[in-house]
C-alpha cells in the first residue's frame, strides 16, 4: 500500500462534498479539533438562534411563548426532526432530559413491557450506563448481568440470560468498536429479549436504521457529532409497537395526555411523549435548533464515507510510525473516533498537553487510551494528516515529557 | 380602612427600596407582567452572559471548558449560590433536571431513608407532584395517600398514615396558600414522617429558611420568581443528616464519588451531589447564573414585605369591586401571587384576553381561578392597582365578552 500523502488529502479535501459545512462552523484558527466525540463545535448559526429565542420569545414574548413559540410541543417538534437520522418515525423521538435519564427510564418500562428476572448490559460500557442499569435492577428487583457482547458467545449468554433487555453502546466510547445493530438486535429478539440501544457515539457520525432494524429502544446525546452544545437534552427513541404499552416510572405532567386538564390522575400520551417527564430547558433546545439546520441538509451515506476516509487516514500513518490502536482497522465494524494505546497511564494526559500545544484538541481516557474524533461536518483529510504525523513524531522524540499533566476534557 | 388610591401606590414607589431592580430587567414596554409566578421576566444581563458562554466558554475553550469554565461543577456552585436563598448550606443544594424528576428521586430516598408502607401527598396538589407521587409509590411498591393539608385534621391523618414520606408544596399554585414549613415539617417528624417540600411557588417569593425548620428534602424551579428562563434547570435540597444514607435510583456519572475514575460499580458522591444524574444543559445554567447575580443582592425580608404590599393593594381593590379571591386575606397565609374567582370556566380566558388587550398578562388556571402573580423585584405598586382597577372594570363592565377565547401561557 502507497503510504499516505498530505498532498493527497489535500486533493481529497478539494474534492470532499461535504467541505462546504466547515464554513458552518466556528472553530479557533490554528486548531485542529479532534474532540467533537466529547463536545461538538460551535454552529456559526447557534449564537443568534439562542439570542433570538432569550430577547424576543422570552424577552417579548414572555409566558405567550409557551404556546406562541411552540415551546411546549419543542420535545416533540425537535425529536420529528432527529427522526430522519436515526431511521425512525417522528412519533417515535423525543428530545428530553439527558442519557441517564432516559437510559432510567427506558429501562424500567422494557422491563413492564418483558418481565423477566434479568437486565444484561455490557462489561465495559460507559460509567453512566453501568450504573443506571444496576439503579434499575435494585428498584425493579432484578438481577444484573454484564456480558462480553463483542464475544462470539453473545448467543449462548443470550440463550441462556433469561433477560428483559439488554443495554448496549452501538459505538463503544474507548476503542470506537462499532456494533451490527440489526444482527445483535434480531439475536436478542430471537432470546426474547429487548435491546435498548445507546446511540451517543454513532448519532451524527453515521446512518442508523433503528426501525428497519426493528428496534425497541435508543437513546443518545446531542452535543458530541450533534453539535447541539454542552448537555444540552438527549433523546429517546420508542418503537411505534411498544407506544400502547411502555410505562415509565418518572411520570410527571409533560408525559400526560391532557396536561391542561390538570387531571388527578396520570393518562399518559400516545407516541414516545409519555417518555416526557417535567419541564426542559428551551434556552439550550435554540442551540439543538440551530445544529438541525445544518443537519437537514446532510448527507449520511457521505458523512459516513468521510468519517472512514478521516479515521482510515488517521489509523494508517499511527500504525506506520508504530503505534497500536484499539480501534478496529475494517471499517465496518468502527465509529468515528480513533483509540490509540499509550505504554502507561502517566503518559496519557502528557501526550494529550504536547499535542495541544502544536494545536491538536483531543481526548485521554484512563488508563491507556488517547481518543481523537473526526467529526465529519468540520475537519478536513489534511486535520487527519496533521494530527496523525504530529502525534507519531511526539511519541517518537518523547517530546511529550516535557509536558506537566494538566486538565482535560472529561466528558464521554 | 381607606381605599387605596393610585398616588399613594406612586408614593409608596418613590420609597421602594427594591425599585432599582426594575431596572435590572428587560420588559416590554405598556405591560404590566402579572404571570411571573409562570415564567420570570428576562433579566437585562441574561442575553450578554449566554452569549459570553457560547462564544467564549464553548466556541473558543470547546471541551476545555467542562474543567477550565467550571462547567462539570456548575450544578455545586450554582446550587451553591442559590442556598442562602433557602436557608440551605452549600453542600445541601445542587441545581439539576426539572421539579418532576428531581421530586421522583427525593420520595424514593426519603422511602429508603425511613421505609414505612405509604407515600402521603395533597389532594388539589400541582399535576406533576400528583402522577410522580403515583409513579413513585408504584415502582416502590408502597401505598399513595392523598389528604388535605390545609385541614385542622393534619395531626389526625399524619397519625393514622405510617407514612414513609409527604409530599407538598410551600405555596398552592392556585389559591397561594401559604403552609407553615416549620409547624408542617415539625408535626411530621412527630409521626416519623419525612417532608418533601417543593418550592416552586415560593422560592425567589419569600424568605425560606430549609435548616431552621429541620427539613429533609426540597426541590423547586428557577423559572418564575427567580427568572432563570424557560425551562432552566431546577434545584434539589437535601439536609445534611440525609446526605450519608440518602440513595437516589436514577445514578449516574455526575453523582459518583469519582466519576473519572469510570469505575465499573456506582459509588454515591458525599453531599446532596448523589442527587446527580447526568448531563446539564449548560447553555440554560448560564442564564440561572444572570439571575443569581441579582439575588445575591436582594433583601428577602424587603422582598417578602413589598410582595405582601403588593398582593393586599391587589386584595383590596378586587374585594372592594365585588370580586372573589381564593386565595388568603391573612398576609401569613399567602404567597406572592392572587387568584380571583370568575363566575364560571367559560369567562376565565376571554377576561385575560381583555386584561391583555390592556397590556396586562396574567394568566388563568381551569375551571375557574385567574391567577395574578406579583414578582416584586419588577413590579410598581401602581402596576398592582392598575391591574385591579383594570380587572374590576373588565368584569363589571362585561367587556370580556367581546374577546375570542385564544391562547393562554400555560405553566404551573
Amino acid at each position: 500500500m502507497q503510504p499516505t500523502t498530505r498532498d493527497h488529502c489535500q486533493t481529497l479535501d478539494t474534492h470532499d462534498p461535504l467541505a462546504a459545512f466547515r464554513e458552518e462552523f466556528h472553530l479557533p484558527p490554528e486548531v485542529i479539533y479532534l474532540n467533537g466525540n466529547s463536545l461538538g463545535a460551535l454552529p456559526r448559526a447557534t449564537p443568534h438562534r439562542v439570542a433570538d429565542l432569550i430577547e424576543r420569545e422570552w424577552g417579548q414574548g414572555l409566558a405567550h411563548s409557551w404556546t406562541a413559540a411552540g415551546w411546549w410541543d419543542k420535545p416533540r417538534t425537535l425529536g420529528a426532526r432527529l427522526a430522519p437520522l436515526i431511521g425512525a418515525e417522528d412519533t417515535e423521538v423525543v428530545v428530553t432530559d439527558n442519557v441517564t435519564t432516559n437510559l432510567f427510564k427506558t429501562l424500567i418500562a422494557a422491563l413492564r413491557c418483558n418481565p423477566r428476572p434479568t437486565i444484561l448490559t455490557e462489561q465495559g460500557n460507559f460509567s453512566t450506563d453501568l450504573y443506571i442499569t444496576s439503579g434499575a435492577a435494585e428498584i425493579a428487583g432484578v438481577h444484573e448481568q454484564r456480558i462480553d457482547v463483542d464475544s462470539p458467545h453473545l448467543p449462548t449468554a443470550l440463550a441462556h440470560a433469561d433477560a428483559s433487555v439488554l443495554l448496549l453502546s452501538h459505538v463503544d466510547y474507548r476503542t470506537a468498536t462499532l456494533r451490527d445493530l440489526p444482527a445483535i438486535t434480531r439475536l436478542a429478539h430471537e432470546h426474547n429479549t429487548l435491546v435498548i440501544w445507546d446511540l451517543s457515539h454513532s448519532v451524527g457520525a453515521l446512518p442508523i436504521h433503528l426501525n428497519a432494524a426493528s428496534a425497541d429502544f435508543a437513546v443518545g446525546c446531542t452535543y458530541k457529532y450533534l453539535n447541539a452544545g454542552p448537555g444540552t437534552c438527549a433523546f429517546t427513541y420508542v418503537a411505534r409497537r411498544h407506544h400502547i404499552h411502555a410505562a415509565q416510572p418518572i411520570q410527571g405532567w409533560h408525559g400526560h395526555a391532557d396536561p391542561f386538564s390538570f387531571d388527578a390522575d396520570y393518562t399518559p400520551a400516545p407516541g414516545a411523549s409519555r417518555f416526557l417527564s417535567g419541564s426542559h430547558p428551551l434556552i439550550a433546545d435554540a442551540a439543538l435548533e440551530a445544529s438541525l439546520d445544518l443537519w437537514d441538509h446532510v448527507d449520511l451515506t457521505l458523512l459516513r464515507a468521510k468519517s472512514l476516509t478521516l479515521t482510515g487516514i488517521f489509523l494508517d500513518i499511527i500504525t506506520a510510525g508504530g503505534l497500536t490502536s484499539a480501534t478496529p482497522h475494517a471499517p465496518e465494524h468502527r465509529g468515528s473516533h480513533v483509540a490509540v494505546q499509550v505504554p502507561d497511564t502517566a503518559s496519557g494526559p502528557a501526550i494529550i498537553d504536547a499535542l495541544a500545544a502544536r494545536g491538536i484538541h483531543a481526548g485521554f481516557r484512563a488508563p491507556n487510551l488517547l481518543r481523537f474524533g473526526f467529526a465529519p461536518l468540520y475537519l478536513r483529510h489534511t486535520d487527519a494528516y496533521d494530527a496523525a504525523t504530529t502525534l507519531v513524531d511526539i511519541i517518537a522524540t518523547e517530546t511529550w515529557r516535557h509536558h506537566a499533566t494538566t486538565h482535560n476534557a472529561p466528558m464521554s
